[in-house]
């Protein structure tokens, strides 16, 4: 989640005005949806959004002249993302035969031998990337019903607000580059506005509708969630740079692929997920 | 497991005797210390196996021109294959947070941005294999303490009856070839020989310690078992052709290195695993 990068300063009122008004139809309906529609749908609009992702990775993989294994990686990403999901973790999980098919399918590759692992290999960085954190995401909404919402709830707040916090705070003291490379606009100073956002984030969610939720741990988490979303955008724009290509997918008008909106959520997740199987 | 690959003929029986002789020392003092010690014995063992795989392709990435991410890699390899050593499956998996710090780490990686996915891909790759199904391995010996020395006998009796026999039939009647641009040979005839050869390994080793499991699933498990057996060892042979090398490591005289010892045993692994798990 960030503005566009490199965008033309000319194009950025529209951008930001393309972007607000895709906000204001999808966002409220999507809330409606995850936070108070049942399980179930919440469950299908998490896998056709990792679906959309990792159909916009296959692309990347393209785009850097691989040729991705469709179906396997896609066996691979369910049966992951399927774990976290699970109440009480029963038996023995079944994304190893989904490696088996992948490494097995790759004997029956033609082709170049030497690209083929390395197709095989860019394919199960994508598979683990968002089956894992997407599993995570997912299981933050499922594994317990009543709570679900609240805390996927708390981990939107945080990433918005900190995407929010980092723009503004970015754009009035922004000096210091964060990571050029990667990422020309970031600065440093963003990057603190933007952790001190998730931690107001964070703070209001909590008083408001996580009752268990001590402040002290709430900003905590804020802190460091908004952290992580932050290396998760950095992350997929080290993919694209990868790839050679600018956006993941033109899904969003003005907000770019669904890889682009998923990125910092992915790497958030796992970190509140944990902290309630674990602390609360 | 299998015979090194394209050795001069002239050298084949000083090979073979070097192979026999280092088995005869090797083998019994192994399968002592796996069947008959402690779990504990079989867990070290297990552990530091694939700890030498893991760097042996971490000197394959190296071979591609690539560049290990070494402790993240190890990390993630570590907590994958705990998985199937824990009994009850109890909690979530730890592994997630090995990957987060191996994508994260990808952020602070100096040089060339697309090498360093390439690189953190072929890592990937690597923790996953060695991970996912030597986890199953050590799973094998470890979920069931008493039957367990018994169900890791009856993979190392399918896939040493499968070796043997592919070897022995391949050399007496081989004549179409099987994969040869990864194992020149290698033929057909020799890979019916040696699923035929883990047929009867396994039901020998049913009918003498494993009471419990059907002579009829004993024999459909060894031709399965013998088949994916067959299927680890070309994987692996297109892991070395990828890096452009022909011995994994030299571990052991005239057997190439542990993961070449390791190979077959790994894809088949996770079927008698799955077996013991869920029908027997």
């Amino acid at each position: 989640l960030t503005a566009p990068e490199a965008a033309p300063s000319d194009r950025r009122v529209s951008d930001l005005g393309r972007r607000v008004l895709t906000a204001l139809v999808a966002l409220p309906l999507l809330l409606a949806a995850l936070l108070l529609g049942p399980p179930l749908l919440a469950g299908v609009l998490a896998a056709l959004a990792l679906l959309i992702a990792l159909f916009e990775y296959f692309h990347l993989i393209e785009a850097r002249g691989l040729k991705p294994f469709r179906l396997e990686g896609l066996a691979l990403t369910v049966l992951l993302a399927i774990e976290p999901c699970r109440p009480g973790w029963a038996g023995p999980p079944l994304w190893p035969f989904a490696v088996l098919l992948l490494l097995g399918s790759l004997l029956l590759r033609r082709g170049e031998l030497g690209a083929a692992v390395d197709s095989a290999a860019a394919t199960l960085l994508g598979a683990i990337y968002l089956g894992v954190l997407g599993g995570c995401l997912a299981g933050l909404r499922l594994v317990d019903p009543s709570a679900g919402p609240w805390r996927l709830l708390l981990l939107l707040a945080i990433v918005m607000a900190a995407d929010t916090a980092a723009y503004f705070v970015g754009r009035a003291f922004g000096n210091r580059p964060l990571a050029p490379r990667l990422s020309p606009k970031k600065t440093v100073e963003g990057a603190l506005g933007g952790i001190l956002g998730g931690v107001v984030g964070a703070v209001v969610v909590a008083a408001w509708r996580l009752e268990s939720l001590p402040l002290l741990h709430a900003a905590a988490l804020g802190a460091v969630v908004a952290l992580f979303a932050l290396l998760g955008d950095l992350f997929e724009s080290l993919l694209k740079r990868w790839a050679g290509v600018k956006d993941s997918g033109t899904l969003f008008p003005g907000h770019g692929g669904m890889l682009d909106r998923l990125d910092s959520l992915l790497f958030g997740a796992p970190l509140l997920y944990y902290y309630f199987c674990w602390i609360r």
